[in-house]
């Protein structure tokens, strides 16, 4: 049960109330290769870096199943960096600098053995790319996730609106979500994007949880109180990762199903948190996200007997 | 099973950006009294009012066994004034009036027939008269609930603390959690807080849910997501009155029932917020609040079998 992941491969610098790192592997695809590649194999990545990525970050991901033939390698330009600095709450971060290198030229090429893949991941990416991708497979996958961001709303909102009418789920963050429905209410909001195209809408809380609509349901997934976040980079594409990648491992698309996917991506994001960028979701085992889950259930199985 | 409820009963004056009341009930006891009353019998309330509190409202008030003997009418006072305003996200609000009136002399007297009572919910109100009320009980209740504000953590906090140790639970919103601690993280504020006193901690999050710290357990309730809330004043009491309602009704302080009773706390709450002051609260049955329960089973209820 193939899954494709569209998205960026990057070096991050970054800067939080506990240290820095300088350059760390990380951009959409990778953290939700490492996330996915839990539950399915192969994960076949599609994306561009340059002469400086390193080829034992490449191995390391191939060695979890993640096929790179789809990752274009640029000989004479520097990969995708990004540059931030949170504040002391975590919640919020300064964006130090972005130099789009490599992601300038971005054009991304479905490879051959990558047809015929079931499940799509369209990271956070110009929306006439995410497009571009679900145009090249020459069967429409049987589901389309899709992650996406402010900056495409303010600067190319009929395209995205396009790309919405194509996928199922749609990945916002409140802030998001309120922006593109132009509502103040999630309930709202969540009723009108879903008129938009997508069947599912997952609004993403950060530490307040995550939020699945679909027709008149919703569900609920707390984040897992942490005594620390460490740092939140790539916390959201891990999230997505997770939640794609166990729908690819079960192929059960219903929302009964979604709701334990949900889970998973939140559980899988409570790992991220805990190490600079990638870093602790190379260490994690199976029993290690089976002990996690664990917690979730704990954290809000209550029983009860109406009154 | 009786519950002794100690707070204040007042008028409000509350605008939000649906509309505005210059005369309201209001109060933390009137609220947690609404709350508790669908759950226990006789509801035994302690408070202090004017002589212009309504007698209808009072006898409302009987007619759901909330027992008023301990409540003192002031004859040549006005009762307690608080007015306020809402901003458009409903989550901060300008206070602009606070007329104490009554509450100035406020010095509560457990009535005779209220002794014996095994739960016991201390309002928010000055920690000295908080101390008070548990000093003049001839037998420990088996179950004390305690809420507070950062105001007595800025003016009392040597009485807040003293408080702190001869209760049970805790109840504060997160931004208290980290002022009483000095703690950032809610994990660690926990941590120190249930070092103070309390065996329970329940840290509330607005429309981002409530926690239950107890040992090294933690539990998560949501709030139910909402189109629209039109009026969040007393949703903190009346969350607390269906927490300990349910609590005295079931007779069982045990963590996992304690779960159960935030579920309900919370569904309570979500009812308070429908309608301006505690209207929506004198409207509900018992078939509303069963429906509200489905609800919040339906939110968070998920399967998973660990991967």
């Amino acid at each position: 049960m193939s899954l494709i992941t569209v998205g960026t491969m990057a070096f991050d610098a970054i800067e939080t109330p506990f240290g820095k790192v300088d350059r760390i592997v990380g951009g959409s695809a990778t953290y939700v290769a490492y996330a996915a590649s839990n539950f399915v194999k192969p994960v076949q990545q599609i994306s561009i870096v340059g002469y400086d990525f390193p080829q034992e970050e490449m191995e390391a991901l191939q060695a979890r199943g993640v096929q790179t033939e789809g990752v274009e390698v640029v000989a004479d330009k520097k990969s995708f960096f990004w540059s931030g600095k949170y504040h002391i709450d975590m919640n919020t971060r300064d964006t130090l600098v972005t130099d789009l290198n490599v992601l300038e030229d971005f054009n991304p090429i479905v490879p051959e053995a990558y047809q015929g893949a079931e499940f799509l991941m369209l990271g956070n990416l110009m929306p006439k790319l995410q497009l571009s991708v679900i145009d090249q497979l020459k069967v429409r996958p049987k589901l389309i996730v899709m992650d996406t961001m402010n900056f495409w709303m303010d600067i190319a909102m009929d395209d995205l609106k396009e790309v919405l009418k194509k996928v199922d789920v749609l990945l916002v963050n409140d802030g998001e979500a309120r922006q593109l429905s132009e509502e103040v209410s999630l309930v709202k909001a969540a009723r009108k994007i879903l008129e938009m195209g997508p069947k599912f809408l997952i609004i993403k809380k950060g530490e307040h949880g995550a939020l699945l609509f679909h027709e008149n349901h919703v569900f609920f997934a707390p984040a897992l109180p942490l005594e620390e976040v460490f740092d939140p980079t790539g916390a959201g594409d891990t999230f997505a990762g997770g939640f794609i990648g166990y729908l690819a491992k079960t192929k059960d698309i219903s929302f009964e199903n979604m709701k334990t996917a949900i889970i998973i991506g939140s559980a899988m994001a409570s790992f991220c948190v805990e190490k600079f960028g990638p870093e602790r979701m190379k260490e994690i085992t199976k029993a290690d996200i089976d002990e996690r889950l664990s917690q979730f259930v704990q954290l809000v199985n209550f029983d009860i007997d109406l009154v």
